[in-house]
C-alpha cells in the first residue's frame, strides 16, 4: 500500500490504518484471517486502545498475530490511554500503568505510537511530560499522539512535552466534516459556521500532526453507516457514480475522499469485514480529482457561500 | 478623501474602497459617470473580482474609463480569484489562469492586490506560494490578500507565503456585527457568544491586516438593506438622529460607524447609486464618538453584559 | 489560608478572593464584621470595580476597614474599570480617571491589582499601554489584568502593553462550566461542543494568566444559586454525599470544585454572608479527588463522550 510519514517523524506508515476496536467480536479464526488479510494488503498499521473490549482486543489482536519478536517487526502498534470508567486520566501514574497494560496485553515490549485519548480537564502537563520521557527512555514507546484534542489543548501540552505530537485522532467522514464546512462558512449565520474544533485541522497542517479520522464511514455519534443508506440519497447516488468511474466500491471512495485532502490523513478502518477491509486499502490507489472532492461534499448536503 | 496605508504596506488607499460587483448592471455611460464620480470624490480604489458578472465587471469597469496607462495609474485595482463553477480552487494553475483573466478583461498588466476569495477546502499552501512569487516576479500582481478567511488558514497560509497578507475582506455591517459581538459575549449563554470567525477581527488587527468589509449597508447574507428597512426600526431612527446632527444621510452614518472601529478597516461600497456613492464617501469626513458608535451598536439589537 | 502566586508574579495571594460586589448592602457594622471574619481567615484579597455600588462598595469597603496606611498593608485591593454607562471605555482618558475614583473611595495611594472589566469593541491596545505604564510610573497600580476576556484580546493587548496579565475573571461555576466542557467535547454535535470562549482556560494556564472565577455559586447569568436548589437533585445529592464525606458544607465543595482544578484558580467569592464565606475559605484545606471532580461534573449534566 503506497505509504506515508507519520507527522514530522521519519515512520513509514500506511495511508490506511487498521482499528481494532471491535477485533474481539471475531472468534479467534477470524481474527487472524482479518489481519493476515490486512497485512498481505500492506495494511501493517494497527489502532488500540487499553479500554477496547475492556482490553481484550489487544489479547486477541496478540493472540491472533501469534506475536513474537519476527512478527512484531513487521507491524506497527499504536493504543491509547486516558479513559478510565467515569472519568478520563493523563496522570503520569495512570499512564505509565495504561502502557504496562497494553504492552502486556499485545504481547510486544513497544509501542509505535501511544495517543492520549480523549483530553482530561484535569491534565497536568508535567505530569503527561514526565510520563512520556520515561516512556520513550525506557524503550516502551516511540512516537506520542493525541485523539480528540484541540489546538490549545495541543499547545498546552507542548508547554511542558518534549516529544513532537504526531498525531491526532479526529472524528472526520464525509457526513461528520463540521471541521472542513467550518472552514468554509466562517462568519455565516448558517449552523455550519458554528465552530465546534477551533481550526484544529488547519493547526494539524501547520504543525505537520498527522490527522487520523476515525469512523470514516458512520454519520452522527456512532449512529450509523452513511454508505448505501437510504438517508443519505443523494450522497449516496454520487459515491456510485465516482465509484463506478473508477471501477471500485464506495467504501472505497468514502476513503479517497478523505485521501485526497492536502492535509494528508491517515483513516483509521474499523470495520471488520473483510470486503470492505480490501475495498478501504484500495483507496491508496485512487486519487479523486478536486471536481469530484466537491461534489461529494455538496452531495452531502453541505453548501458554498 | 482621506486615505490610510493597506495593512502593513506602503500604498497609500482611500478609507472607502468601491466595489463593483454589481457594474454591468450600468449601462456603458452610466458605468462611466459612475467611476468618475467615484474618482472625483477620491474612491480610486476599485474592489472587482473574476466571477462578477462572469467576468463582465472587470471588462465593464475598464471600458468604462477608457482604459490606458495614463488612466491605469490614478487607479488602484483589487481582484479576487478562487471561486469556481461548483467548487473552490486555490491551485497554482488556477491563480495563474484567473489572474491573466482579470488582467486582459481589465485592460491592464497587473492588479494592485489580489485577495483569494473564499477559503478552499483543498488549499495548498506550497501552490498558493508560488503562484503568488510567480505573480510578483512578472509584475502582475503588486500585494497580496485573503477575503472570508479566518486566523489558523492565513497562518497556514503564511507557512509558506513569502508575501504579507494584506487584507482579508470579510462580511461586516452594523446588523451583521458578530464578530463584534462575540467579543462583548465571550463564554455567555446567548447566541452571540457562539464563535463564527475566531477572532479574526483581532487577530488582523494584530497582524496589521486591513479588513475590508463587505455589504456594509445588508443584513443577512444578502437579504436586504437595513438603511430605511422597517424591520430595524430603533437602528433607523438612531441612525437617523446622529446622521441629523452631523447634517448627513443615513448611508454615511453606517459607513462612519465601521470607520470609527480603532481597526482602521476600509468598507467596500457596491453601490451603484450615485447619491450613496458620494454620502459612502462623505463617510471619511465623520468621526462618531465612542458613545455614538455604542449607541448605534445597541440599537441594532445588541447587548452590553 | 493557603496562598499562590498570582499569574506570573511574585505577589502572595490566598486561593480565594473576596467579592465587594455587593458589600454596599450590609450596615457599616456588618461590613466592618464581615470584613474582619475575612481577614481573620487570611482572606485578605479583596476584589472592587469602580462601578459596583455606582463607587459605593469602594468607600464603603474603605470606611468598614477604617482605611490607613497600617490596614493597607494588611489587605490586598483588586478594582476594575472599563464599564460605563451604555458602553465600555478602555481609553486612556478613562482609564486614569478611573483609576483615581477608586483610589479615592478606597482611601488608598494604590491598587495591588487593576483589571480591566469586560472587553471594550473599540479598545486602542496603545491607549492602555500608555495608562498601564503611566499607573504603574507613579505607584497607583502594581499589577495588570483582564476580566472577561478571550485569547485574541489578550494577544492584542500584549502587542503593545509591556506589563504582564496576571489575572482573567471569568464567571465559571460547576453549572457554567461550558469552557471546561468544551474541550471535552470538541468536534462533537451536540451543544457543548460549541465554541464560546477560544480556549481561553488553556490559554490562561499557557500564559500563567491566573483565572479568577466570578458567580462561582451561581447557574446562568445571575439567575440564581445552585446550591440547595432543587433545578439541580442530582449536583445537590452528590455534593451533599462529598461534603458529608469531608464534615464540611456544600458551599465549601462548591469552591474546592474550582480550587481542584490544575489551572490555579482564585475563586472570587461575592457571598454577604459570613457562613458562606467561613465555609468558602474551608476550602482551601479540601483537596478533591480526580474521581469526585468528575462525579460532580458529571452530576450537573455535563457528559464524557
Amino acid at each position: 500500500m503506497r505509504t506515508m510519514t507519520l507527522g514530522p517523524t521519519h515512520l513509514e506508515v500506511p495511508v490506511v490504518g487498521i482499528g481494532c476496536m471491535r477485533i474481539q467480536n471475531l472468534s479467534p479464526a477470524e481474527a487472524e484471517r482479518y489481519i493476515q488479510t490486512a497485512l498481505e494488503l500492506g495494511a501493517n498499521f494497527f489502532d488500540h486502545a487499553d479500554i477496547y473490549g475492556g482490553g481484550e482486543c489487544e489479547s486477541r489482536f496478540a493472540d491472533a498475530l501469534h506475536m513474537n519478536d519476527d512478527v512484531r517487526e513487521r507491524v506497527l502498534i499504536q493504543s491509547k490511554c486516558g479513559i478510565r470508567k467515569g472519568m478520563y486520566d493523563f496522570s503520569k501514574e495512570h499512564i505509565l500503568e495504561a502502557v504496562d497494560g497494553s504492552l502486556k496485553r499485545l504481547k510486544t515490549d513497544y509501542l509505535d505510537v501511544l495517543l492520549l485519548h480523549r483530553p482530561d480537564a484535569l491534565v497536568e502537563p508535567e505530569e503527561v511530560a514526565e510520563a512520556f520521557e520515561r516512556l520513550q527512555t525506557q524503550g516502551k514507546v516511540r512516537y506520542f499522539g493525541v485523539s480528540n484534542h484541540k489546538p490549545m489543548q495541543i499547545e498546552l501540552l507542548k508547554k511542558y512535552v518534549r516529544q513532537p505530537i504526531v498525531a491526532n485522532q479526529l472524528q472526520l467522514s464525509i457526513t461528520n466534516a463540521t471541521m472542513i464546512a467550518q472552514g468554509m462558512n466562517l462568519n455565516m449565520g448558517n449552523e455550519w459556521a458554528v465552530d465546534r474544533d477551533e481550526s484544529i485541522l488547519d493547526y494539524c497542517r501547520l504543525h505537520d500532526i498527522t490527522i487520523q479520522p476515525w469512523s470514516p464511514f458512520l454519520y452522527g455519534f456512532f449512529e450509523g453507516v452513511f454508505l448505501d443508506n437510504p438517508k443519505f440519497p443523494e450522497l449516496n447516488r454520487k459515491l456510485d457514480e465516482i465509484a463506478a468511474r473508477y471501477g471500485v466500491s464506495n467504501v472505497t471512495i468514502a476513503i479517497a475522499w478523505l485521501l485526497r485532502h492536502p492535509a494528508k490523513m491517515q483513516p483509521i478502518v474499523g470495520t471488520m469485514n473483510i470486503e470492505r477491509l480490501q475495498a478501504s486499502c484500495k483507496a491508496a490507489e485512487i486519487q479523486l480529482t478536486r471536481e469530484e472532492w466537491y461534489e461529494i461534499y455538496l452531495a452531502a448536503g453541505y453548501m458554498l457561500p
